[in-house]
């Protein structure tokens, strides 16, 4: 991603809240022949344990073609936005300004690896579902459904994890302007009906 | 994308008015030595005209690199995402589900030809600024700039068309489920804190 030095978000623990927050990610491969193909999903993020490797951690209907080009020799990318907004030059308190949009992201660069250990399997399924739906009473437990039917669903899916190689993180908030552009900028946005472009303005805020 | 054919969304008109309400995509290229690049932009979709092409346009800075791996040989891949929402097995009204993820999500794959034809550029950049402006008595103008500075500024852009080969739209909105179950998950999003969540329960009940 192309990313001017002011928008560069580098710290890893960000990097690594940002993806958790913003989780429902797009996974991006190529096919044999080259051709670009999508999937949205929900990931995992597990920082570096003891094998030393920082993964993300997903999966995808069997039925979906697209597991058959994770291959550990092909990098993929995994995309996660967080807020992005539509940024009108009178907004700013400078004249001179073109219109512009602000927006975080973070792409991810890995090298993919099938997970089929069905004990493997069922810990990435019951870490997903405490993920979303956390550890409270009325938390909906993997354990709430038939063991048959656990293990029926269990395989009509592929466990993935992409073993991370790099990540780049874009947070452009207009950091390349003045203080009272990025002060007036926030104001404006702030009052938007638009959930995205009161996310930006906290994010422009907390970067100021 | 891989998209059950109760999650197809294949209405033109329908696939047209998406991308223009969610016009912020994210541009897929492979560079020549095979490596993945994504650029977020604003797109303009066009229908066909009396070129009988249909085609997203838009523009990137001339120093992200990507710009040199828009070849008409090469297809590229622009997503563009709509609402989004985790859906828990406690919104269902059967025992027996799983947690999924709704989502509306439209590619768009395509030949891209750069534009460097100094009035075509100009005439998108008026294109982009009305769509977003609007055309009201407070909107912002092109024509509010020095004419100098509009020019320098168009410089150091690259304009491209990506010329659509083919779209594919997928709108996962627990179609798959019984009524009740749709009408019941559509409850409890509606009912979220979350805008992207009310977003998905809209579209479900638009949907049914």
């Amino acid at each position: 991603m192309y990313i001017p030095k002011c928008f560069a978000e580098t710290r890893a623990d960000l990097l690594a809240e940002f993806i958790r927050r913003h989780s429902f990610g797009t996974l991006i491969t190529n096919d044999r022949s080259g051709g670009l193909c999508a999937t949205h999903l929900p990931f995992l993020f597990r920082e570096a344990g003891t094998d030393g490797r920082t993964s993300l951690i997903s999966h995808m209907a069997q039925q979906n073609d697209q597991w058959k080009s994770l291959r550990p020799e092909t990098e993929v990318l995994a995309i996660f936005q967080g807020p992005h907004a539509y940024v009108s030059p009178r907004f700013y308190v400078s004249k001179l300004a073109v219109p512009t949009w602000n927006y975080t992201a973070v792409h991810v660069y890995g090298r993919p690896r099938i997970i089929d250990d069905a004990t493997q399997v069922r810990q990435i399924l019951g870490d997903l579902v405490t993920a979303y739906e956390g550890t409270g009473e009325s938390a909906w437990r993997l354990s709430d459904l038939p063991e048959d039917f656990i293990e029926k669903m269990s395989r009509s899916i592929v466990a993935f994890a992409i073993d991370v190689t790099r990540m780049e993180g874009k947070f452009k908030l207009n950091q390349n302007r003045s203080e009272e552009d990025q002060v007036s900028v926030a104001q404006a946005l702030e009052q938007s009906a638009d959930e995205d472009s009161r996310g930006i303005a906290e994010l422009m805020r907390k970067a100021r």
